[in-house]
């Protein structure tokens, strides 16, 4: 067999199931491998922003890595965005970049770039593929590689003679690390802090976040009076009805700034340290107070569940935390749609297991304590904050998680970006259905234009105004071969979303907000 | 003022005087500052892509920057393919991209990057602004490095605090470097190889193959015998009735192979090495005989028009060459709609001053020849091989021309890369005809499947299938508020195409291909 195809039977083998592909001649042996090997599901995605999306969204689902086919450096770049996004949610992909084959790479042909370079900034890990023979073993460090917690892209390049020529057969696949353990210093240390009397934050990202982190940590607040706060932005929650509720720290840095001003310690399990979005003039980066005590029981790349365990343990937490009384939101009946309407109709609406991809931006700021006590449900969110990830993230969880229901939440602006991922999920019939914020704006900087202290005038706020022309969302949708409704009421709304969650495949709502 | 307004105000001083923008927050004090200064247009795009794509069709056709501004390494990342696109078509483009307070970037918030990393292998020139007292004329540098011949994409990133902070006023422009004289050595090569008897070609690439170079190169043939060919892909070729006609080295590797075979001497003038676009199992990189003796008159950094001037003198050439009789197509009248009838009616069609963007793929690999005695326009090509450039660069070209006529030709699988520009376009009242040939494959990769051996099966060959959904181009380009229509047969498309032509503004026609 070639490289192409003792690399494809390694991933196989490695448990990699899908390949979210947009290809060039430089990887048509792959492509050709594809079709030799069992085990592989081939997604065409007509944009490489919608493989790498997607390829994120399903690792995020499926907990394992689907690899990516792209073509050289500008197919690389494409996918850049996401990949940022993938590598600030610790998803693992194995990410492979087709390159010329190694003797022509010389005579710089037009595609000649720098994939090296282009690939370091958004990768855990990066190797070239030298020779047929060893591309398979390659393969298996990038399986390796991904899945080495917390998780990262793996990025295998892969010029076009190492999968023409003869390979090696399947190659064995090295063990993956186990997770590291919290020391017992960061464990005494949230002890005695919890012993202080003084307010403490537990500050849950990562692992510690889902739901059996999410658990212990409750059992911890319940003995020790500790508050538990989610970050920001977060790969994975699976909540509602049945689950510890949990807010997030807000995205503007003043509201941010108040919720942790009342600590005197917050302890970070998978949490990186709270810190602004952007800078603004005058305000701080560090979201802490100055005095706070900052520190981690767990980083994102250790045990989480284990070290909430023995802290669990050690300030003898009982064996369970009551949860606290809410129910599920009642249909709004009458009304404005906006966003408090919109944020009721999802919490009666969202269905058991449905998958929730949020890429809301503004308009989705107060969605999480209407949906406490949705039906149980798992939330994705964008984390890197390149916007363009909803859609295809939407469309790899589908592909990940068939028997459920996917509800893409999603900004108009950010929606534009990679809008052609409607199309894989016409393709593959994905059961997703995409709501469209649409405020024909960038209304996150019309804020953002104030929060910065710049002083606008028509032609700035032009720049920000998605008006002339309006975009068309249901033409738009229908162009990709997925049937779409425009809705103007909340009347509308509620029964369009219920007739699209009641069918099964790609639907799009284009919902109107003032 | 402010950093930002010192470094607009300094561009527009430097003759920048559009800029393609997707903002960000990093970036709202440069949005404020384009409404205080006069001169510089702003042009909103949907995605970044479309920024950097537009940048790339303006230089070519202003023969002076444009600028872009993007947000931070993702939004980078998003414009890459379009800057390797203008990297090989050494287009000067002044490439800035916002990013986090200088103060700020230690935090690692989750937009941060390497954006250095990300810019290096697209950029000629890259540097990072470290005050807001020198941004000014860090912004100077960058309008030179990027006028610098043969033209670059010059990337400032420039720090948030270096944008709001005071500034120093304009900065004044360094002067723009000559191009370098080619080697009398040169010039005496070439002499001795077109005065041995043996055939020899001139390859013309960048400026010989303009207007007045190609008449320069046609005088020296007109002498000695040689015969001129073009790049495979040109940045701009002015041509049409009155011009020097000339073919182009064709794609794939076998044709090129034989046009290069009579040859014992390959003047390289503009161009570079005839080489492979990709490597394939059996055939050489380089496409030349291996006994030719290929040489640079002038590389693409120097100045051509001189070089082949001095080489005219010195031969002997006389003052005119005559042009070959050639005669406008007239409009097929019947016949199917195909690539062959297409060229036909283009050739009778295309109307004076148009700029012709192409990027058509497979189907407009025989366009050149009907078209040498259409009425005189422009043409201009993709480069680098990243796909997706050409609504982009007929965006820019159109922002740069605003009274020629632009045609778009587009395949549809490339289309699919940056649609979004469509919306800049209708948004602008940009006078674009954009023809998308609807084959509903990535008919040049069922090609290559073949042409690197690979033997593929219906997995493969689905994966470079675009027919389920079939994309419908007419709704897709009303949802960007662009006019659009679908013909199926030829005189539909005569039909359309006049009218479309007729008007002003926007439109784009679907061309059915079998």
């Amino acid at each position: 067999m070639n490289g192409a195809e003792s690399l494809v039977r390694t991933l196989v083998a490695g448990g990699v199931e899908v390949c979210f592909t947009n290809p060039g001649t430089s990887e048509m042996h792959f492509v050709a491998a594809l079709d030799r090997v069992e085990g592989m599901r081939a997604v065409l995605c007509l944009f490489e922003g919608g493989a790498t999306g997607a390829a994120d969204g399903y690792a995020r689902m499926a907990g394992k890595p689907a690899s990516t086919l792209l073509h050289l450096g500008p197919g690389l770049g494409n996918g850049i965005a996401n990949l940022h996004n993938a590598r600030r949610a610790r998803s693992p992909i194995v990410n492979i970049v087709g390159e010329h084959a190694t003797y022509h790479r010389a005579f710089d042909a037009p595609l000649t770039s720098d994939i090296e370079g282009l690939a370091g900034p958004v990768s855990a890990w990066v190797r070239t593929g030298m020779s047929a023979k060893a591309v398979a073993a390659d393969g298996a460090d990038a399986v390796v590689a991904a899945r080495t917690a917390p998780g990262g892209v793996a990025t295998l390049i892969l010029p076009a003679d190492t999968a023409w020529e003869e390979g090696s057969g399947i190659a064995p696949l090295p063990a993956i690390p186990e997770r590291p353990l919290a020391s017992d210093e960061a464990i005494a240390h949230a002890v005695a802090a919890l012993r202080s009397g003084e307010p403490v934050l537990l500050h849950l990202g990562d692992r510690a976040v889902q739901g059996e982190g999410r658990r212990i940590a409750a059992r911890i607040a319940e003995k020790t009076g500790a508050k538990l706060l989610a970050m920001t932005s977060n790969a994975r929650i699976d909540r509602g009805a049945g689950t510890v509720p949990i807010e997030r720290l807000p995205y503007p840095v003043d509201p941010a700034r108040e919720v942790l001003a009342p600590y005197k310690h917050v302890i970070l399990v998978g949490a990186t340290l709270p810190v602004a979005f952007f800078a603004y003039p005058g305000k701080p980066s560090a979201l802490a107070p100055p005095t706070c005590d900052v520190f981690a029981l767990a980083t994102p790349e250790q045990d989480q569940i284990d070290a909430l365990s023995r802290l669990a343990e050690a300030v003898g937490a009982p064996a369970e935390a009551p949860l606290p009384p809410l129910s599920r939101p009642e249909l709004p009946g009458e009304g404005r749609l906006d966003q408090d309407s919109i944020a009721r109709v999802l919490g009666a609406l969202i269905p058991e297991g449905a998958i929730v991809c949020d890429e809301s931006v503004t308009t989705g700021r107060n969605f999480f304590p209407a949906t406490h006590a949705a039906a149980p449900h798992s939330w994705l969110q964008l984390n890197g904050g390149a916007i363009g990830l909803g859609i295809p993230m939407a469309t790899g969880a589908a592909v990940a998680c068939p028997d459920r229901k996917v509800i893409s939440l999603q900004a108009d602006g950010s929606a534009l970006y990679t809008a052609q991922a409607l199309w894989t999920q016409a393709r593959e019939r994905l059961d997703v259905v995409t709501l469209i914020w649409s405020n024909r704006s960038y209304a996150i900087l019309r804020h953002e234009l104030t929060n910065v202290g710049a002083n606008p005038g028509r032609k700035a706020i032009d720049m920000l105004t998605l008006d002339d022309p309006a975009i068309d969302w249901v033409s738009l949708s229908r162009g990709y071969g997925v049937e779409a409704r425009r809705v103007e009421t909340l009347a509308q709304f509620v029964d369009t979303l219920t007739g699209a969650l009641a069918r099964r495949g790609p639907f799009l709502i284009e919902v109107a907000l003032p």
